[in-house]
């Protein structure tokens, strides 16, 4: 609401051609943007920057909820896989199923490609965690490795400051020094 | 400095009786309250509640920076072993060494107990991952299993505003599903 009152009160500020630009911009994002066939990620082109990318990793995929975590991953600079890009999680209480989302595709990736690992990169939420789980033993019987993202303390945490939660699962995940 | 001033009003405002009470608890802390001779926690036993628990499992020791850790780990509920409390943490730029903290105490510990496992909660700071890497080289000759507290995702964290490092160790310390 006030984002959209602060956008209006810019575009009665913008000159004439500022605002005709906007506008165009507007309309050539929802012509021009679409999913890449492959990932499901949004881009421009006809087959995402990522997908078409050969120095990429194209047999470990990262399946995430949606384009912002795409973004998320892609600044550590340290993720050289592919994704998949659901369009949502998994939720019975919204009427959410696999149906509504980008899963069939990913069974047809997993058929047609080469991959060998999917990563499960959902949020440690309620939906998050079924739907990994509900990928995980839908797809794990057509012989790809899956994984799940690590849950522990944040870096830069506090343990004194962290919830039960959190520690609980930082002390049962502890690793080998 | 404010909590102070709230603690002076709050003094004022006491019956007589109520701020002498208040007086002789200070005196009696500082008097009664010592450091636990085994764990180095603070306890006004003479060997602390956790210490003396033949429940707790005494061959696993959680070795933590302060009490306060020890408080956050016991509301987990699911922390079954003891503890070595450091007081401190190494920090070569502020002039403490191990000399400072009680290493010497849990190599003690190591020698006369029967601990198989050291398992270092310290903070995942420059000095929490300093000090946890200089007892793990001090420990692990001594013929103990030496592991660290999981990074990752906090539970109930989101991927899209977590920070890039975090969410690194989440991807590059992923399990099996």
């Amino acid at each position: 609401m006030k984002t959209a009152q602060r956008l209006a009160y810019a575009v009665m500020e913008m000159p004439k051609e500022d605002a005709e630009e906007f506008a165009a911009a507007i309309l050539n994002a929802k012509t021009q943007i679409h999913d890449c066939p492959i990932c499901q990620n949004l881009t421009e082109q006809e087959v995402c920057a990522i997908c078409a990318n050969p120095k990429r990793d194209h047999t470990t995929v990262c399946v995430v909820e949606g384009p912002k975590d795409v973004a998320a991953i892609e600044r550590t600079h340290e993720y050289h896989g592919v994704y998949h890009v659901l369009h949502g999680l998994i939720s019975p209480l919204d009427g959410i199923t696999a149906e509504h989302l980008r899963v069939a595709h990913l069974l047809e990736r997993i058929q047609n490609e080469d991959i060998e690992e999917l990563i499960m990169a959902t949020n440690p939420s309620v939906e998050g965690e079924a739907t990994a789980m509900y990928l995980s033993r839908l797809c794990k019987p057509l012989g790809v490795r899956v994984t799940r993202l690590a849950f522990g303390m944040p870096v830069g945490g506090v343990i004194e400051y962290t919830d039960e939660v959190t520690l609980f699962r930082a002390l049962s995940n502890r690793s080998e020094m």
